[in-house]
């Protein structure tokens, strides 16, 4: 298509020529009231430029303004029974950037999220451990702490997708992950002060790990990830946890699926095998064609998605230039790399990563193009440091079915109309 | 003194044996409670762990627990005549690692915080330029965008310390300071759509920023800078600015004082000369201790603050392991080091960066030491990539005198009593 020809290999230069085509316009306008038809905005002094605003008092906490008040977190309401046992959205669609603010950060509750204060927390750790230990949060803040961006990605999110384009906006089809710098004590140096001498061989051992809230949502995590870069994290984006997210300590399990990333962590127990909880059985285990589940499904595979222009965020403007932007991930490292298409996978252009990719984070990518106002199959395609690349859906369903739920990492389609609007849709 | 000595190049193993003072008093608590006093938080079924909690629709936009309310920007009402131009200040001894959340970031008014819808946003280029532009909201969504994490520090943080210790917390006394992850279109970009022929030779020229509030707040920033690394920003940490940070667009200006990030950006000018405008005269100008004033001091100096512990952020328990944490920045680039000093400077330890230093944005740091309860004067100095090292408050002084309100990086001296509280103090 045009459109992708042209960005094809656009230099900088020549992105400017075109954008002198909007910038054209616009001086056009701005020539025009000139010549007598003058902007208002420009030429008239502004209510708010001639008063005072609000006191630097007016806010103990800031938030959005309430122009913002629609980039905010959704559940689909047909989606669960209950919103205790449920799930909210991240909503992609509207952010920037890599960082996710706690407030928009998405939601998965198993029995709702409660209240724990820091005085009545305790972390059990026991087990085959030398010494079991009880820790209290002011002991925690005593270890030594690191700080990571890590995204944390729900192992359903996308899972609606298997049999069809069901939900229209990316929001909703990739909004259960969110990108958070946590600070936090290597859960490493917290086995190390129980001591693992009494667990002998670490190779063939396991912890399980359970949260303070009535589900207990518990896990069986192998030692070697335990001793990896598994954080028992307090701080997200420099403050506090959410409540939500499980105040006053989580714990974060880098690139794994978020059902691990256990809140409200109340104990670790190192054992000789795992559990098969109900949350590593019957729950987040992929039932393939043949009705048979895999398990210990753990790493998030590599993924991308558009996140502009898409269903909740339709191009507002004629034809000219573009931009193009979304996000790509990848539970096994740093994205290296990502592909958009304009026409459904027939040709595709490496976009612009706004940084070097960081290990097991959102990376933010960039397209910039000369629309030529038809209609579009937006795609993206990641790539990750282990050489991955991201599936098509149909290449995905080759290996794993339809009946799945969770690991769907399948390429996202975006039909983008002559109007701008765009429409969850598949190709084959 | 000893603490000091023994955090000298502490090894982890050396950390590890100290924190198994702690380790084992913990421990040693816990096998109290198995010989018969039971802990209730751990051998009792708590309320939190036999019902529901919150479902995932409870907030459109989460917001931090009660249990953190404290946690929020401060203003200091005998610092200011009214709260419509004045200054509030982050809650730095309550955060880790390097993000500073919207919510808490600290804000500067000079006529107030206006509402400024976007469907009403315009941004002109005029002056020196091949064709003034107007440009709307949705205009600079077309072009090509950068994200980039970058402090903004008030010239006249610290401001009040020249004289002599005067607020007690790094709340107060470094808080006006926040570290976002800006979103946002190069100024470059937007003054080459403009076009620069018409400006001649660039060495010579200027550009003068304004906003849209009453203050208008204008600042004239030489065209080297304009061209470098200015951005004309939309989001931070990956949501729309707030309100009070200059929605829907502000000016950032990495690495120079705040006053120049001008919010609610309404106009770039392209001049041949600077204008000498209100706020670049008779203030934010230094004055000296023979009544001269010092100007164009824009960069902000590398610095450094303990933010914990601190007098609000008293150590809470007896000897033993520590955690000495707090946060480093220069506007020249990256921090490449960061000593502390547990004894007023007679012998500094390298504490350990959380991450390699970013070019213009926070370092958190860390030193973990096994405190002996004795009394401390904690102090850290920072070293940026120039080689510049954080001077002492007397160093200071010697050059800039004691009229000056901005640019004050010394080195801040925290008294840490027996009792773990602390207060702030100079030491000559």
């Amino acid at each position: 298509m045009t459109a992708d020809k042209k960005s094809n290999g656009a230099s900088r230069r020549a992105f400017l020529k075109g954008a002198v085509a909007a910038g054209g316009a616009v001086a056009g306008a701005g020539m025009a009231r000139a010549a007598g038809e003058p902007d208002p905005l420009i030429t008239e002094v502004q209510e708010w430029a001639s008063g005072f605003g609000e006191g630097v008092d007016a806010t103990p906490y800031g938030l959005p303004i309430r122009f913002e008040d629609d980039v905010v977190r959704r559940n689909v309401e047909w989606l669960t029974a209950d919103t205790i046992s449920s799930i909210n959205f991240t909503p992609i669609h509207a952010l920037d950037g890599t960082i996710t603010p706690q407030g928009c950060a998405f939601e998965r509750h198993h029995s709702g999220a409660i209240e724990l204060k820091k005085e009545d927390y305790r972390l059990m750790i026991n087990g085959l451990v030398d010494k079991p230990l009880v820790f209290t949060y002011a002991d925690l803040e005593r270890f030594p702490r690191e700080n990571h961006v890590y995204f944390c990605e729900c192992a359903a999110n996308t899972g609606m997708e298997w049999a069809g384009a069901q939900l229209n906006g990316a929001q909703f089809t990739h909004g259960m992950i969110h990108n958070m710098e946590y600070s936090g004590v290597p859960l490493r140096t917290l086995l190390e002060e129980a001591g693992l001498d009494a667990a002998g061989d670490l190779a063939d051992k396991w912890i399980y790990v359970e949260g303070a809230d009535a589900s207990s949502n518990g896990r069986s995590i192998p030692m070697d990830k335990a001793l990896d870069d598994v954080l028992v994290a307090f701080k997200a984006n420099g403050e506090a946890l959410r409540k939500e997210h499980g105040y006053p300590v989580r714990l974060v399990v880098p690139g794994w699926e978020g059902n691990m990333w256990v809140k409200w962590l109340r104990r670790v127990e190192v054992m000789d095998a795992p559990v098969q909880s109900r949350e590593e059985t019957s729950k987040y285990t992929d039932t393939l064609a043949d009705g048979t589940s895999r398990k210990w499904t753990w790493e998030m595979d590599a993924k991308s998605v558009v996140t502009s222009p898409s269903p909740q965020s339709p191009i507002t403007h004629g034809p000219g230039p573009l931009v193009i932007t979304g996000l790509a991930w990848s539970g096994r490292g740093a994205i290296t790399r990502v592909d958009v298409t304009t026409d459904g996978g027939k040709n595709w252009t490496q976009a612009r990563l706004a940084k070097d990719g960081e290990s097991k984070a959102l990376s933010r990518f960039y397209l910039e193009i000369d629309w030529d106002g038809s209609e579009m199959l937006l795609q993206s395609r990641a790539h990750d440091e282990t050489g991955y690349v991201q599936p098509t859906k149909a290449q995905l369903r080759e290996v794993r079915g339809e009946n799945s739920i969770y690991h769907n990492n399948c390429i996202q389609t975006w039909w983008v109309k002559e109007s701008g609007e765009a429409e969850n849709v598949e190709v084959s």
